[in-house]
Formats: C-alpha cells, sequence, structure tokens
C-alpha cells in the first residue's frame, strides 16, 4: 500500500514525463516509451512524448509545444525532465542530445540511462561536454518498471515474456482431448486484446492453433496487432488456419525451413509477411525462439498457450510476469459433460502451475486475475 | 514497484483469504468484504467468502466447503484463515467465533480487527477464552487497503468519498454554460461504470442533473447499480428527469423537506423508493449529507461531477480518492466550436484542481487516469 511521501519538485515533473510516455504505450515499440516536461521558473511551458515508432522523440515534441506556446524565450533557462538518457546518434532521427545543446537547455534531468549500447551514458556525457547541468536517478524505478520491455530486451538479450492462461475453478484450461471450453468472461476477454495491443508478439504452441483456430489480433479493445508467432516444429499445420491468413505478421517455428529470401514480417508493416524460421530441435528451442526474436527487435511476447508450452517457459525460467485467470466455475459446468469423478482420472488438459511473487489481482465480474512477477537481483539505474 | 520478498506460509494463505474476499466486491457492503481458508497439514481443505450482503459469512462459507470436500475429520487440526476477525454479533447470521469453537478449530489467524464496535476485539477475545490459538496482523495493510470503505465508514464516520471527473487537455469538463461534451472515449466510459458497481452510492449536484439528465446506474458493466444521491437544494429539479424514474434507489438532499415516513432507499431494495431529506442551509453542508448517508450505512459515494461540488469536497478536506481523467484533445476540438482565444475568456466550465498523493496512472486509450489518494497519519491493525 503506498504511504505518504512528499513529492519534491524533480518528482513532480518527472511523474508529469512517466505519464506523457504511457501514452506511447502499444505504439512506440521497439524504442522505449519517452516523455519529456520542460520547466521554466516552476511552470512546464512545454510537455511532448514519442508517440510513434519511427517519429520524433520526446525532447522534439516537448520543444516543438514550447514554441508552439511562444515559450522559445524561455528555453535558455530552462530545465528538461526526461523519462530517459536522450539519445547521442542518429537513428531514424537525429540525436536528441544535440538539440538539447542547440536549444540552448539550462539543465537536464532523468530517470534512467540508456540500456542501448548505442547510447548508454553517452548522451548524458555530451550534455555535461556541453556545459548542461544533468541529474539523473530521479524515480529510477518506476522509469525502469514503466520500460521493463526495453531493459530486459538490452539486459537479458531476448523479449521480455508475458505468460496468460485462464483455468477452471477445479484447474483445467481445457476439457479432454484439448476440447476448447469458454473459462472466462467477455470482460477478461476485452482485458486480454488490451493486453495484446500493449507487446510486440504473441506466441502459441501447435496444439493450441489446431485446438482453437485463433486469429490471435486485437479485436475488443484498439491499437495494433501483435506479430503472430506460432510453434509447428514438423510444419503440420493445415494452411488454411487463421494463423496463416497473412492478416497479420507472422512467423512459423520450425525444424524444417527458413524463408528463402529473410522477410521481416514488421508489426507495422502494411504488407503483412508470413515467414518461417528454423530451430534445430533440442533442449533449448525455447532460446532460440527468443534469441531469433530478439535479432528482429521484438521486445515482448505474450505467450497464450496451451499448457505445454507455458509450462516450457516456467520451466526454463525463460519468462518476467504470469497473468493468470481463475473461474469460479469447475470444467464441467462450464463444458457441461458430466464427468464421473472417480472413474476418469483424464478429465481435461491441466493448467500450468503458477510461480514467481504475487504482486496483485483484481477481480473482473467473477474471473479471478492474479498477477506474477519474475523477480530477480539486477539492479538498474 | 514490487520487490522480492520472502512470503511466510501465514502470508501466503492470507493472500489467498484476499482474492477470495475479493470476490464479493459490489455485492457484500455494508459489511465488508471477508475471505476464509481453512489450512491443515499445510493443504487447503476448504474456501469460502462472503458473496452477498445479508449472506453466510466467510467462515460458514469456508466450513461447508471443507465439509462438502470431505474434509470434516481435518476441521480439528485446521487453521483459519479470516481477512477479519470473526465477528461475536448476532446480525443478519450468528457470531462466526461460536461457530469456530464449534467446529473446534485449532487456530485462527487475522489480518484485521474489525473496527465494527459490536466486535472491536470481542470475536478474538471469545475465540482466545475458548483454548484456540490466535494471531492477528498478518498482511494488516492489504487487508486495510482492500477494505478501506468499511474502515474509513467506522474511523471517520462517513462513507468513502470517490471524486471523478473528466477534462480536456486544456483543463475543461464542460463547454460554455455547462454544455455537456464526450470528453472521455467508450473505454474510460466502461471503466467509469465497473466503478458505478463498485460503490454504494454515486452522487451528483443540481446543475449536473439539468446539464446531462444523467442515469447514473451502471449499464456497460454487470452488477448493482448504485443509490443516487442528488444535491438540488431548493427542489427546482423537473421531475421528468432521469434520476427521478424510480428505477433506481435515489435521495435528494435539500433544504425544504424530508420524506415523511422515513424511507430507507436501500441499494438491494427490489422496489427502489425516492426519498427526500433535509439539510440545513450552512457551511457544512457536505458534512450533513455524509452524516445521514453515514447513519443510512452508506458506506462509499462515487462524486461524479460537476466541478462545483467536487471542489467543494476538496477544499473541505471530505475526500479520499480522486480518479481523474485527462483527454489529449482540448476543448475546441472536442466541441467542434471554434473559440476565440483572446477574446472570451470563459471558454466552459473549469475543471476542479486535483489535490493528494499521486499513486498511479494509466492510458486507455488516449485517456490517461490518474489515480490520486487522501492520506493520513491513521494507523490500523
Amino acid at each position: 500500500m503506498p504511504q505518504t511521501t512528499e513529492t519534491t519538485p524533480d518528482e513532480h515533473f518527472m511523474q508529469r514525463a512517466f505519464q506523457l510516455a504511457e501514452y506511447g504505450r502499444g505504439y512506440v515499440s521497439p524504442n522505449p516509451m519517452v516523455g519529456c516536461v520542460l520547466v521554466a521558473e516552476g511552470d512546464i511551458i512545454g510537455e511532448g512524448w514519442h508517440r510513434n515508432y519511427g517519429g520524433p522523440h520526446a525532447e522534439v515534441q516537448a520543444i516543438l509545444d514550447a514554441e508552439k506556446r511562444g515559450n522559445e524565450g524561455l528555453l535558455k533557462s530552462a530545465t528538461a525532465y526526461v523519462t530517459l538518457e536522450p539519445c547521442s546518434h542518429f537513428g531514424k532521427t537525429p540525436p536528441c542530445a544535440d538539440l538539447l545543446i542547440d536549444k540552448k537547455i539550462r539543465k537536464v534531468v532523468v530517470a534512467n540511462h540508456d540500456p542501448n549500447p548505442l547510447v548508454a551514458g553517452r548522451g548524458l556525457t555530451i550534455l555535461k561536454n556541453a556545459g548542461i547541468e544533468v541529474k539523473s536517478g530521479i524515480l529510477a524505478a518506476t522509469g525502469h518498471d514503466l520500460n521493463r520491455r526495453f531493459f530486459t530486451f538490452f539486459t537479458k538479450k531476448r523479449p521480455y515474456v508475458i505468460l496468460k492462461w485462464a483455468e477452471t475453478a477445479d484447474g483445467f484450461i481445457a476439457g479432454a482431448g484439448g476440447q476448447p471450453v469458454s473459462i472466462s468472461n467477455g470482460y477478461s476477454s476485452q482485458l486480454v486484446h488490451r493486453w495484446r495491443s500493449e507487446e510486440d508478439a504473441i506466441l502459441v504452441g501447435r496444439q493450441t492453433v489446431v485446438n482453437d483456430n485463433p486469429r490471435l489480433n486485437v479485436r475488443h479493445w484498439s491499437g495494433i496487432s501483435p506479430l503472430r508467432v506460432v510453434l509447428d516444429r514438423n510444419l503440420r499445420l493445415p494452411q488454411a488456419l487463421h494463423v496463416f491468413d497473412r492478416s497479420q505478421p507472422t512467423i512459423v517455428y520450425n525444424y524444417l525451413k527458413s524463408t528463402e529470401v529473410p522477410e521481416t514480417p514488421e508489426r507495422y508493416a502494411s504488407e503483412p509477411a508470413l515467414a518461417f524460421a528454423q530451430i534445430e530441435k533440442g533442449e533449448d528451442e525455447l532460446s532460440q525462439v527468443l534469441a531469433d526474436l530478439h535479432k528482429r527487435k521484438v521486445q515482448s511476447v505474450l505467450v497464450e498457450g496451451g499448457t505445454q508450452v507455458i509450462s516450457a517457459f516456467i520451466n526454463a525460467g525463460l519468462w518476467d510476469e504470469i497473468r493468470h485467470c481463475q473461474s469460479l466455475s469447475r470444467l464441467e459446468e462450464i463444458s457441461g459433460v458430466k464427468l464421473s469423478g472417480n472413474a476418469e482420472p483424464i478429465k481435461g488438459i491441466k493448467a500450468p502451475v503458477t510461480s514467481g511473487t504475487l504482486v496483485g489481482f483484481e477481480n473482473i465480474d467473477g474471473d479471478l486475475w492474479k498477477y506474477y512477477r519474475f523477480f530477480d537481483s539486477q539492479v538498474y539505474d
């Protein structure tokens, strides 16, 4: 439970910068969410955030906003609160550190250093060398939490992995033989679609595709549909299934082939590609998949099933969050099939066993969602 | 951001009891949400929660569940984890403390003492006197947070007050003359309906009723509609407005009259009543309203507007939470009316000024919701 704490002015403006950064969620990956607030004489004179991948960075937007408000003259006495260290390299846009120097900003306050080896402290050094006062580490933990996908991508060299499933009160995720059952309610389904809009990719195993023929897109929320990642080791899935419909970028990991001219199925692409990527049979198949997704700059993966795939991620320690829904109803109440409790030991597909630290739960109209995190001892600044 | 912490077995089972308690949200007030887990030899042998106001308490449900599972024989060696001190008085049901003694439960672990003067430590004393081992204070802060409406009701002798509004990017909640404008999006509206289902009452001022003719019910979520509370000091509101349609229990606070035979508009009533309650003109009108709602056992009030009413609550310090939505659009973009920036100082109705401690924020498809709490130094156990 939060406690009463005095907020310093630096924290106050950084909080505002985080709020602005939050607007970018779902639209900026593989870039981080970044917000920027320009403050002169205690007043906010300009605000901005990184809105779209490939678009202007937060600092550029904030300066444009200040100029639009007629505050150009105040920039020289302004402090820039930026959630992440300004970039120092030419990417899709010129370096923001140079812009801040050019505009003669007096002071720059950041929450986090950029873990990207192309920046990694260089942004702040450039500012300091230009005589700009620099302060870092303001609400660093909040910043790290906000961009945990981005930080994990660089520190663990793999996408941030979120495991999601719904199970019945008696612990099943599907009926006998994988028969699909509607475990969670419509509000939960909407929540899941919101989550889909927030992650770069969505991953499912072969059996889930066979059993459910899912679309894996964003329908009950707004936003960009994720890259579909399908595990189909021996390429036995019929091509008539929704995941092959090219309505959405899709990668199929398998033992047999890679797409000849390597297409990169871009989440933002106007013409979605269907690609195949070969992995070697072995103990480390999931690591291979994650390594390949890392190479493709996929920062986060929502794993939606089934039990075997989710359990494999848990057992390998390759996960960061679990979002697990528990229904109030037992399998037989949902499926409508009365099962003989004693004679039949296998009533359905058992759900994975959760792990990690419980960090919260909520009741979505009778669906109990529990949220777990995998914490390690890594310290960020 | 949550940290890695070792969870003790007591905390583990209490967390589960909180999850069960959560299922009662929106259905148990003015009772608290309570969950109960029975544990024998490290295993959960029965679970229960308070499901509906007037229905069996969590302890009763958990014991029934244990018996249904054939675990009656294990009750003698069981520990009961209950989120709140078991009751010691005859209310709508017999005392739970007596039931636990009767079932020979070995040990009782609770998160919080019951602040209700009818219980207030007596429940635990009865258990101790019967030779049952008692432990309290496990995850007490979580328990207090879960039932903060209930605790506030007893400690502050008034309902828990949540102020909610949506404002444009430039800080307006309505157009000139109070003209209604659609500031937040459909997803936000759904969220607000969810909140309505979670509180006992919803309060609006006269001007909001005149401008918006709101229904103030739960349509875009499931659950019970709240008691409508309308401030209409001189009873000038036309009776044709939705708030008077008797589709929902409603109280109108005014200077002129009280309903002759005092009807209590019950949130769970099958025949909703429309009642009038008189207040005295003066500085403390809101306190009078809250005191009367307290007398009627209303534990929480969602205040939905307008600016004048919300600001009055903030200025009087009579609030506990603020939920405030900031749109990305300016008033003129939403209302479609091009306003002359310089000539017209009053473009619309200015939003209230927030207060308190920011405890979180989220982006609902472009609507930025910010959550504030009013913290005081009160300590609970």
